[in-house]
This record gives structure tokens, sequence and C-alpha cells, in this order.
């Protein structure tokens, strides 16, 4: 079907975003290859390696193509897990890397707190703060996705704190108490978490992760609410009120969490939440649980911090995943990384603390990212990305639906904002087996949650990328159906 | 003194490992001179930047000299709060992105735990394992020091947890209970730190970060068993008695400690550790604490981790400080960053999890600050860089010594190994006063505690720097001692 949409169809033969790229995806050799399989018997004597899917090989890797070390050319709709915005070896990209003053920035990673380089303002107007969210102009930088959350938790608690005290200077008591971890220089406050949600490993970001039990198994944490992020019915227009009820009953559960954990003086500082929980498995919420949950944590003088690090850079159709949402005050803390090249968050002003040191580290993120990322958003408004993200996107979802009638146990509950889109099989052994048929058929894709495959394609991927994505997929669907 | 030693002793003349350096600092403006401050009014509007000491030029910056954005050129012996192994634009460094391949791996940065690069391996080799700590031969790179201590603790907790299950598997109770931060999944372990130790401000590590107020107030934290780092008494060899006693005393407390926190089932899973505390004042500890305290660990089944995330890379004139120590075995677990230009850890292949995913992280370190310091050890082992640490240590180390018997208010408690070096101001105000004397001397220096200055040049401080150095400080002692 989609083989013939790609020959005759004008709207899918979109000239290309990256020029080079190969005509389609080419696998010759199973995959992990023998080279591969090689290199990887390499890697496991010297660290973990048991995630290791392939060795690639990024002299080669174009656009949209993944190559590997054993010659297989595999289309990436995976992208590093969401983390690259212009495909491999984006030229504009590797000119940056010609500039001899931009090398510089490169091997001079300064401790950016401290010493910070004479263009580093500018350099940050021209890149984070021109696509800041709605009501932005503050940013913190930091290395990574994780950072940044644990990072923004901090200034949260904070900035809850310094209510609380009516802005009323530390104790003497207060500053030798926290020092060896007790109260009440230290605080008993929480943060309210979603089931199902993803924001890092590290300790305090791991305290609101609720995936996998492989994340948090054995690693000591902190009783903070842990609400329920609403699981709709697919398609969405069969099911409205069947959903609306389900947002009706996780906000009132926030409210009860709200309610219990305050009582306790374990107050609740703020909410954490993903605009689509990704790696739990793609699940969406509606505009009216956002605006709903924003009024929530406003009405109990918690924060709301939207962590963006999967969802933003303009993968969802808009830069950031919560502009669909028509919230009523802008976020008071987003969360980026990944798409973005260096981590970090945005805050409302009143989120910044008044100490210096309150929130820092050594590298404090990193310039010659910013440098990759100024060129990177440069690109994204120069192509129309977002807007391509937007049509390539309709495409995606619609041939899902599609498959979606014809192979209802593979591909269910089809849903998706722009190109970051995710369907559901009816059981994580068809799961992983599509996964791994797909990559038999040249597309590299991943699984998200139990039963989910999710698309994260970098936004360089066209219509004429989803017609073959989906050519392949259609033909991944027809053997497994065939063997069922 | 040292100016007639720079001027008359060939010793002090060694030729400069990088060129292009100026003969000495240049001081036009006070620092933060009008240029810097009119970038920090800038900065000011878009983030927290109240530690922000000077706007620095990092395309003219060049070895050991630190030029600043008002033409000031200073003699840098902080280097990017200890970050910087070459000092600035090495040649070796600069030629590094001159490699068309080398750039792509700048520009191509991949999920390094699924989808390494062609080379990854035997880049690791090249780099990392060329200087692992004895004993060890695998290593887990991330991106910085908070992450690498934040997931070598994991690693800590989900070995002891193996230990104590006898290498069951995991219980489906534990597997469901652990996603809602629950027991049994989720464990009670602590890891024992001590007072005056820095690992990280994010929560793992803040727990066991027991520096300033500042990094502390207002976070929630975990009730882990807290030690005493000793507090010795110098010169050394007048304080033997004394400093023996305090040894004694400290681990009787660990073992206290031990004791205390096992029996209330909260079992010390791991024993945290600097070889020197670095931002809590530079104190240092005996290699007999050292062994016995490993000896301690091991008698109670913990795991011993050493934190070189400041002191590793060669500084101390052995390339891991705790090289100094003639432990008994290896240590357990070793972490870095910082002049490593990318943070990790080395860990005996007990601490390797069983299962994929249970350390992991979507960028799980970068590849291109590997290629870099291939270089960088490339040239620390040929140029002899350590040796030059130690030369230079002892210059400093004597030089110090001898302002110690002239400005006994001002210089006190000298100690250090190799260029890693520190004294005492009899007050912080004093403390803060010659930190800012220094600067108008033209030496950028910082605090470290209350009342410490920590020395930190990069590898490439040679006996001539250090001669200028002390010469300037000699200055800076001056003028305050004729003030006070």
């Amino acid at each position: 079907m989609f083989r013939s949409l790609l020959a005759n169809n004008a709207r899918y033969l979109s000239s290309a975003f990256v020029a080079g790229e190969p005509a389609g995806p080419e696998v010759k050799t199973a995959i992990p290859g023998p080279r591969s399989l090689a290199m990887l018997a390499e890697m496991k004597t010297i660290q973990i390696s048991d995630a290791v899917q392939l060795f690639a090989d990024y002299s080669k890797s174009i656009g949209n193509y993944l190559y590997d070390v054993d010659g297989n050319i595999l289309l990436d709709v995976y992208t590093q897990i969401s983390s690259v915005p212009l495909g491999y070896n984006h030229p504009e990209l590797l000119d940056v890397l010609q500039d001899k003053e931009n090398i510089r920035t490169f091997i001079n990673r300064p401790a950016l707190g401290v010493f910070p380089g004479e263009n580093y303002p500018q350099r940050v107007y021209n890149s984070l703060l021109r696509v800041a969210p709605k009501g932005h102009t503050e940013v913190t930088t930091m290395a990574c996705g994780s950072c940044s959350n644990e990072n923004a938790y901090k200034a949260i608690f904070v900035w809850y704190r310094r209510k609380q005290r009516g802005d009323a200077p530390y104790t003497p008591e207060e500053e030798t108490s926290c020092v060896m971890n007790q109260s009440p220089g230290v605080s008993d406050l929480t943060l309210l978490s979603f089931k199902g949600a993803f924001h890092g490993r590290t300790f305090g970001t791991l305290i609101t992760t609720h995936t996998k039990p492989v994340h948090k198994l054995d690693i000591p944490t902190m009783d903070w609410p842990i609400g329920t992020f609403p699981r709709y019915k697919y398609p969405l227009e069969d099911f409205v009120r069947e959903n609306e009820e389900e947002d009706r009953r996780c906000l009132a559960e926030v409210e009860e969490l709200f309610e219990r954990y305050n009582k306790r003086g374990k107050n609740v500082a703020g909410v954490v939440i993903e605009p689509i929980q990704s790696e739990g498995g793609d699940h969406h919420a509606s505009p009216a649980f956002f605006q709903q949950l924003q009024r929530i944590a406003k009405k109990n003088g918690a924060a709301l911090l939207i962590d963006e690090v999967q969802t933003g850079g303009g993968t969802t159709g808009e830069f950031w995943c919560h502009d669909h949402f028509n919230l009523e005050h802008p976020v008071d803390i987003v969360t980026y990384s990944k798409k973005m090249l260096v981590g970090g968050y945005f805050s409302l002003p009143e989120f910044r603390p008044r100490e210096g040191y309150r929130i820092f580290n050594t590298w404090m993120g990193e310039p010659s990212k910013v440098v990759l990322l100024e060129k990177v958003i440069d690109v994204i408004k120069r192509d129309k990305l977002i807007e391509n993200v937007k049509v390539t996107g309709d495409i995606l979802l619609n041939g899902l639906k599609a498959f979606g009638k014809r192979y209802p146990n593979l591909v269910k509950n089809v849903r998706g904002r722009g190109t970051f889109c995710a369907f559901d099989c009816d059981s994580m052994a068809k799961r992983d087996q599509l996964v791994e048929q797909l990559k038999v058929e040249g597309v590299q894709t991943g699984g998200a949650g139990p039963v989910a495959v999710r698309l994260r394609p970098s936004l360089v991927f066209q219509p004429h990328h989803a017609a073959i994505f989906l050519d392949r997929l259609e033909k991944a669907l027809h053997k497994m159906d065939n063997k069922v």
C-alpha cells in the first residue's frame, strides 16, 4: 500500500533535508552482525554491555540512516533514544567544527558558574532562550536529563521552604543541623509523581520514576506521593466519556494525596510530570487534565514541573509538548535534554535561589553543546522542521491507524503528537518480536513500557521516510501475521 | 625571594610544555573588570550567576594563563575547579579537532549503552583503561562527577543485596513493591560518609556531602551514618602521636557506626571517602588510616568507594591519589571526572550488575571526551607530566612552608601531595582577602572549607610557574601583613 504511495504521490517525494541519504534501508547480515558481535565480546570484558544492540559506524551514518559496522543500513526512527535532532552528520553541524574559534570552545571546557566565556550569555540568548517555553526568560544549564531534574527538584524545595519561612534568613540551628542530615535544616518535603513516570535513574529522580523494577530494585528511596497518570481507551473519539472519567479519577487522587501528605507534615512542594509518559509506554493525557493539574498545584502552593527531556525540541509538532495543552499560566519549571544536546531547566524568576552555589556544579552544562544547539535551532527555523514534523506525523499516524484495522492484535491504541507516535501490541512477546522483525526489514525502532512500540525519529524525518517506514512495517506485520 | 630564584636558578627555568605562554601575569583592571561586569549584568537577567568571578577569553587563554575579557592575564592555579589537565588551548588537543573522523565523533553523540561506535572499546582501552587503578580492568562511563558517584552508589547497593539474597532471583513481591517505593523491593541500606566530605550535589551524593549549609539546606535527605575524617595537626612530623591518636579515634567511630546501623537493620553497604577532602578544606588522612578503613569495610562485608573526582588524573604526583596509600587490596570502586574530561567509575568485576539497564542512562558519558582523553594521556606519558607534578609540587610545598614561618597567621598547616597543595589562614575573612589580593597580583586561586586556600594547577604547571606563583604570593602576603 505505502510502496505505491511512495511511487505515485508527489506529496511523499519531498526533497531531502539532508543530502547524501541512501534510497532506503539495506540489511545484509543478522543484526547484530558478526563484526558487532566481535566488538560486543570485546566490550563485555571491560564494562556492562547487556543493552548493546549493535555497533554503529558514525562516520558513514547520514540523516535518518544509521549504518552499522556490518554494512547494514537502518532507517532510524529511534535516534539514540530520541536524542538526535537533525539526524546523523548534518552538514551544518560539521561546519560548526570547521570554525577555529568554535574548536577552542570544544577543548576549553569552563566551570560555567564561575568563569563563563566571553560570548556565553549571547550564545544562551541565541539558542536556549530563543525557544524558551511561554512565559520563560531564565534558564539553568546542566549536563544531562537526570541532573536537570535533580537540580530542578532542589530549586522547588528551596523555593517552597523560602515561602514557608516568609523569606526569613536561615537560623543557626538550620545551618548546623542540615550538614549532619538533620531537621530542621533538611526538610521533610515531597514531590508528587505518577505511576508509569520516568524522570531519571539518579537517586532523587529515581524516587519519582515508576516504570520498571530493574530501575529501582535494591535502591534506597523516600516515601513521596505517587498519583495515577490517566490510561485512556483508544480511539479517543470512541471513548470520550470514559476518558473524561479517567481524568476525574486521577485528578481526585492527586487532590487526596496533597491532603494526606500535607496533613502528615510531608508537604507536597511540587508535582513532576511528563507531557507524554514516554519510557513508561507512551501514555497521553488530555489538555484538560494538565490544565486542571496546574490549578490543583497552584491551589496547594506547589510548583508544577513538566519534564520535557524526551518530548521537547519539536518532535511533537510544537517545540514543547505542553504547548499543546493551552495552559492558563506558564509552567513553573520545564526541564530538557536529549534533542537539546545539553540538559537544563527553564524556571520562572521566583524559582531562582537567592544565594550563589545553591544550584551549582563544576561544569554546569557545556558551552560546546550550546554552540551546536544554536546551529540546530537555526536549521529548525530555516528548514521549517516543526512544520515538517506535523505533516510527517499525520502521515505516520494515519498509516498506523490503517494498519490497526488490518492487524488488530499487532497495532492497537495508535496515538501520537507530531512524529512522537506509538502503538501497542497485544503482548510483550509480540512487541519484542515486532521490534526484531522491523530490524530485519531495515528499521531501527524501540519498545516502551510493556507492550508499546515507540517512534522517535529526528526532525529531518520527512514524508518519504514515513512512506518507507510504513512500507517496511507492513512487511513485518504481514510476516508476523502469517506466522501467528 | 622567589623572584631571585626565578632569575638565578636554572632549575626553575624549565622549557615550557605549552608554547606561547606569556612571561607572567598582567593585571590591567580590577577583577572583575568593566567588561566582565557588563556581561555579568547581562547574564544575571537570564540565570543564577552569583558565583561568577570573571568572564574569560578562552580563545586567548594559553597553558597556565587564563585571559579575561578585560585583557587581564592570570596565572591559573585553580583551573576551572581542578578540571583542566593540560592547561588552555593545548596544541595537541586543538589538533584532535583537525581530524575529520574525530569531528564526526563530536557531532554524533550516541546512546553509548545501546549503539556504541565502531572504535569505542578500543578508545576506552587506549584512554581510561590505560590508567586504570591497580587491580582494575572494568570501567563504566558517565557524564559528570555527580552522576559517577550516584551510579557507583547504586552499584554498591545492588551488589550488597545480591550477596544478602545469596544470588537468588528477585521475588515478584520485590518487583512490584519497588516500583511504588516500598519494601521489600527497595532497600533500607546505607552508605557511610564523613564530616567535611564532598561527593556532589544531586540527591544521592548530597546525602553523603557534609561541607557547607548552602549545599544542603531545605533538601530532603536520608539518615545514613556519618563518621569523622581525621583533622591533623601540622607540621605532621611534630604531631605524630597526636595524629595517630586522631586516626584511632576516627576509625573506632567508623566501627561503632557499622555496629549501630547494622543492628538497626540499616546495613552499611559501603564506605564513601575522598583520598583528600577537597571542597571541605583539603584535609588529609594517613595511609595507615586508609589501610585500616579498608580492613574495617572488608570485615563488615561493605564496599570501599574512593572518590577521586578532584584528586585523580596525576595532580597528586601519582595518577590516583590512593596510590600513595599502599593499600592491601584493590579499591572496590574508584570514581573520577574533572581532569579526566568525562565521569565514570572503575569497579571490581563483582560490582557489575547481572542485568542490563541496572546502571544506564541515555548518553552514558561521551565518546568525544574519550577521544580527547586519549590524547591527554598520550601527552601526560610523553611529557612525563606526573614527574613534573612531583618536582613542581616539592617547590610549591617548600615555598609555602617557608612563608609559614614568616607569615604564621596567613600561611598555616601547609600540606599537599604533588601540586595538590593547600594552607590555612587564621580566619575566613583573611582567607577571602588573600584570594582577592592574589587576584590583584595576577593569580587565580580558590578557597576550600572555611579557612583554606587550595592550589589546583594543571599538570603543565612547571617549576618556573611555581616560582612566579610564589613570588606573587609573597607580594600578597607582604601587603596583607602590613595592613593587619
